[in-house]
C-alpha cells in the first residue's frame, strides 16, 4: 500500500497555507471504514476556513474539505454496512444520521472540527457513509455531501415544497446550481439571478424557468414579483446575507419561506420583524443536512438522471488552483479535485 | 331598539380623536348577523392605529377595535350557524376561516380595514363568528380574538410545541400573559421577563416556572440559558422587535424557533443570518390567526378552566381611559371595555 | 341563448336511466357564475351512482358527473374572481376551499348531493371554480377535478412524498394513470400493476419505472419487494379495496403509507392491526380534495406540460356510451364527453 | 460485588417457565454502561412472549422485560453521557434514538430479540439510556419505557394532538391509563371505557372527562358521539384489535385518527376502506417509540408532577406473581417489580 498523502492547512493561512504531508495511518477502529478517495469537491466554506472566517473552536492545522467519494479499501471488525470494493461518499456531519439536528450531532463536521477528505486515503465511521449508486461517477458523487444535502434540506425538508412551487435562487454558486438542477427534475419552477448574462444562459440551459441579471436590474425583487403575477415565490434559497436579505423577503410570497443558507456578503444584518409578521413569512437557518438527507438527494439524483454541473476538474497536485478558481467567483457549478 | 352608538377615530388622531357617533344601521345582508356587543378588549395594535403607526391602506375614520363579544340580536335570511340569543365573538380576520393565510383572507381586519367592534351593536358575516361557551363570560370571551388566536398560533401552529416544551415570554402585555396562561394549562414550561418584580410575582402566580427582571439582569439571555441547563428555550414569543431580537435568538435552543409577534421597540432591525444558520433556528411572522385558531383557543380555555387575566374593566363611556391605561404600559393582562 | 340541456339520472336506474331533459334556468345568485360546459370527464363514482352503490342521502333524480370545464357566460352581481370569457373548471366539493376537510365542507359534492355538470350549461358559486391555464384544453382540464385532486391529495398531501420516493399504483383506472403521470413529472418512481400486458406497456410509455402483471404474478407484493430491494414502496395508492388490501400493506415499506382511495372489489374487509403496528405503517382515507388541491394539481400539470391520458372522447349525445366504456374496464386513462 | 441474578424464560413456556439463573458477567464494552436495576415494570407484550404469542425471530431462552430503571454502577472506557451514580432507565428499542423508525432501529428490542431487564444487573449501550429526573422514583421511572413512549407516540407524534383535543382510551391497561394521565396534564379531554364501574371511578379520579361502561353500553360508539356533540373524538388509542376496531372508527371524528397500539382481542380483522375514505380518517401503527420520545415523556411527567398509576409492587422473588396479576386483567395501571 502506497503511503497516504493529504493536504493540511491552518485556518487563517489563506490558500497559500495548503501543504501536502504524509500522515501516519492509525489502525481502523471496530466500526471504521478505510476509503481510497477518488474525488473531492470544494465548498465556499472551505474558502472561509482557509481565510480564518469560519467559526471553528480552534485554529489547529487540519485536513480540509468535507465532500469526498471513493472506494472502500478495508473495514473494521464490526462494520456491517459496507465491504471492500463498495463505492461510498462521506456525510458532512458524521454524527447527524437523521432526525432533527442537535449540537452533539453537528459538532464534528468534516474538514472543520474533524479532519476532512482532501487526502488520498481517509478513515471514517461506517455510519458517516452513504452508498454511491452505480450510475454516478465519483466526481459526481463528490459534489453532493455539502451542496446536495443543503439544497435538499432547503427545498424539501425546511421548504416542504410541492411540485409546481416556485423557488428563487441567488447567484450561480454551488448550492444554487445544485438546487436549480434538483428543482427542475422535481417539477419546481426556478428563477435564477446572476450578474452575468452568460451564466444566466447556462442556468436556462439547466432548466431555469426565468432569469434576472441583478446588475442590469438592481431592484430584482420587482422582477421576481412580475414573474409571479405579483405574488412572489414560495421559497427563496438565501445565500447572499446582509446585502440581499431585504430584497429576498420582498421576493417571497405572503406565507412563503426563506431558507437561509449562506451569507456571501456578511452573516450580520437581518430580517425585519415587520416584513415577517405582515407577510406571515418564515425563515429558517439551513445547517447543511443529515446523512438521511444526503441519501435522499443521492437517490433522487440517480433516479432522475441529473448530472451535477461541474465547472472544472483539477488533479490532486493542483488543489490550490481549485481553491483559487472558487475565490475568483467566476465558476459555474462545482469545482472538483480528482485523485488518481 | 335603541339607537346604535359607536366610537370613531381617524388613524393618527391619537387617543384624543376617539369620538362617539350614531351610525345609521344598514339592513342585514343574507348571511350577516347583528350582535349586541357586551365587551370589547384592547390590543396594542389599537394604540398603534390611534397613533397612525399601523400599516393601513388609508386613513379614513373607522370604528376601532377588533375584539368583541356579545349576543346575537338578529340574523340574515340565509344564516345557518347562529340564531338570536346565541353568545358569540368576532374573529380578527373575518375572511380567514382556516387553512394557511393568504392576502385575500387577511385583507379586511376588524377595526382596521373594516369597521371594528367598539360599538353598542355590530353586524358581521356569520362565518366571522365563533360560539362563546357557557362557562366564559363576555368579558373573558372578548379577550380572545386577537390575543388568544395570536398566542395559539405562536405556540401550537407555528411553534408546534409539545407538552413539556419551554417557552420564553417577553414582558407582560396581552399576548405574553395569555400565552403564559395557555402554556401553563397545556403542560409547557414558561419563563417570563419584565422590568417589574411585582409583575413577575403575578406571572409566577399565573404559573410561570421562572421569571427574569430584565432591568436587574440586562443580559437576560444568559439567565435563560442558565435556567435551561445551557440549552435555551424551545420557543420565544418575540414581541420586542428591534431591541430584543438578538437576545431572543440567543435565548433559543439549537433548532428552536422564534414566533415573531410584535415589535414594541420597532419593526425594523433584524435576525442575523449567521445566528440562524449555525443554530439551525427558525423564525416565523405570526399574523394573528384564523377563525379555526380562535375556535381552538376558545375551546381549550373553556375546557381547562383558564380565566384570562384582566387588568381593568372600563365602562363604554370611558373607552379613552382604557386606551390611556394601555399606553401607560402599567397594565398586566387585558384591558376590557364593558357595554351595558 | 339556446335552451340548456342536461342529462338526468335517478341513482340505481343503471346507465339505462340516463335521460336528456331541459331544465329551467334560475337567475344567477349574487356570487354565482354561469358556465357553458365544454367537456365532462367520468369517474368510477359516476358508475357507482348510476348503479345505486354510492352512499347518497336520498335517491332523487340528479344531473350526474362532478368533473367539467368550460367558459364563463355570465357572473352574478358580486362575483370578483371571474368574468365572462374566462376558462374555468369546477371543484368536486364546492364548499371545500382549503384547510382540512369537515363534514360541512364535503357535504355537497357535484353530481351527487348537488346537481352535477353533465349539461350544456351550469351555474356554480364562484368559490367553487378554478381558472384553467391557457396551455390546457377543456378536455384536459375536465379530467382533473376528481381524479387530479385525488391523486394530488394521495401523493403530496396525505402521502407527503418527496422526489425520489416510490409509489405503487394499482391498475390503470383514472386515478392510477393520473397519479402515474404526475409522479413521473415530479421525480417519483412509479410501479404499476395491471392484468393486461398491453396496458402495462402503455404505462411504461407514460413513465412507469416498473410494471407487474398481477394475473401472471398473483403474489405481486413479492415482486414489489424485489423491485425495491426488499424494502417495499413509500406509498401505495390503494384503489382495490377488500381483495388487494393485504397485499398492498405487504408491499409498503416499514414506516410507509397507504392512501386509501377506492374499493373496486368492495369497501369492506380491512387492514390488519398487527401489520400496521409491527410495520409502523399509516393508512389514510382520501376523500378527493379541496379547491386548493385542484389548483395545485392544475398549476403543476400546466407547468410540467403533462398531457392527461384520455382513453376516448364521446359527443354529448353519446354520454351513455362513455359510461358503458367505463363499465367495461377496458379503458386506459380518462373517458371524456365533449360538448359543442 | 454480589453475583448477578436474572430471570429467564423460553417463549411459549407460559409464566411457569420463569426461572432464576446466574448469568456470567461479560466485561463492559467501550460504550456500555452497567446498571444495578432497582425496578422493572411489566407490559402486555411480556405476557404474550411468555405465551409464545408475540412475533420473535426464534424461541431461544431470554431475560424478559423491556422496562427497567436503576443506578449506574460502571461505565465503559468511551462512555460520555453517564457516570457511576447516575439514575437511568433503558429505552425499549436501544437502536432507535430519534427520527423515523426503520427495520434496523427496531430490530433489537429489550426482553425480546435482546435480553431484557428482569435482572439485578444489566449492561446496556449508553445511547440506549435516558436520565431519570430527581423527582421520579425508580418505580415511577420503570413504568415509562414501553408504556410512556407508546402513549407519547400515539398522542403527540402520530396523533399530533393540540390542547383541548379529545381522545378515547379503551380499557384501563397500562398504555390507556398512562395516556389518561398524560392527556389530563396536557390539557386534553379524555374519555375512558371499561367493563368495571369501579375502574371507571378510578379513571375519573385520574382526570377522565367522561367514562363509558362498555358492558352496560355495548354500542359505546354511540355514547362517544353523544359526548362529543355528534362529532366523535380527535383520536382513539386503539388497543382492542379485532373486536373493537369498527366501533373505534365510528367513534372517531371526520378527519380524525386512530393510533393502533395493540390487539388484545386479536391482531387480525381490520379497518374498512369505506369508513376510512368517507370519513377522511387516518390510522397509524404505533410501534412503541424512540429514545427521544422516552426522553420527552419523562421530561413532561417530571415537569407536570404526574405520578404514574401503579397497581401493585412485587418483590423480585415474586415476579411470576406480577405476571399472573397482569394475566388476570384485574389490574389498574402498572405492575412493578422492585429489586432491593
Amino acid at each position: 500500500m502506497a503511503q497516504m498523502v493529504a493536504y493540511q492547512i491552518r485556518p487563517g493561512e489563506t490558500i497559500e497555507g495548503l501543504k501536502l504531508f504524509e500522515p501516519t495511518l492509525a489502525p481502523l477502529a471496530e466500526r471504521e471504514v478505510r476509503i481510497r478517495v477518488a474525488a473531492v469537491s470544494l465548498n465556499f466554506r472551505d474558502l472561509l476556513i482557509a481565510r480564518g472566517a469560519y467559526p471553528l473552536p480552534n485554529d489547529r492545522p487540519l485536513i480540509p474539505c468535507s465532500d469526498g467519494a471513493g472506494m472502500v479499501l478495508a473495514v473494521g471488525a464490526k462494520v456491517t454496512r459496507f465491504k471492500p470494493g463498495d463505492r461510498v461518499a462521506g456525510s458532512f456531519f458524521p454524527d447527524w444520521i437523521d432526525g432533527d439536528p442537535t449540537p452533539a450531532k453537528v459538532f464534528g463536521s468534516l474538514g472543520g472540527v474533524r479532519d476532512g477528505v482532501l487526502a488520498t486515503e481517509i478513515a471514517l465511521p461506517e455510519d458517516a457513509l452513504v452508498a454511491v449508486p452505480e450510475t454516478l461517477s465519483f466526481v459526481e458523487a463528490a459534489t453532493l455531501p455539502c451542496t446536495g444535502a443543503t439544497a435538499w434540506n432547503a427545498l424539501f425538508v425546511f421548504g416542504a415544497l410541492k411540485p409546481g412551487d416556485s423557488v428563487l435562487l441567488l447567484g450561480t454558486g454551488g448550492v444554487s446550481i445544485m438546487a436549480l438542477q434538483i428543482a427542475k427534475a422535481a417539477g419546481l419552477r426556478a428563477i435564477v439571478t446572476s450578474s452575468s448574462d452568460e451564466k444566466l444562459e447556462r442556468a436556462t440551459a439547466l432548466g431555469a424557468a426565468a432569469t434576472i441579471n441583478y446588475r442590469s436590474t438592481p431592484k430584482w425583487e420587482t422582477e421576481v414579483l412580475r414573474l409571479t403575477e405579483g405574488a412572489g415565490v414560495d421559497l427563496v434559497v438565501e445565500v447572499g446575507g446582509r446585502d440581499t436579505l431585504a430584497r429576498s423577503i420582498a421576493s417571497t410570497r405572503f406565507g412563503g419561506s426563506l431558507a437561509i443558507v449562506g451569507g456571501v456578503s456578511g452573516f450580520d444584518g437581518g430580517l425585519s420583524p415587520g416584513a415577517m409578521i405582515f407577510g406571515a413569512k418564515r425563515a429558517g437557518g439551513i445547517f447543511v443536512g443529515s446523512r438521511k438527507m444526503l441519501e435522499d438527494v443521492t437517490r433522487f439524483i440517480a433516479l432522475a438522471g441529473v448530472k451535477p454541473a461541474v465547472d472544472q476538474i483539477f488533479p490532486f497536485a493542483e488543489a490550490p488552483a481549485a481553491y483559487r478558481r472558487l475565490a475568483s467567483g467566476e465558476h459555474f457549478g462545482k469545482l472538483v479535485i480528482e485523485i488518481d
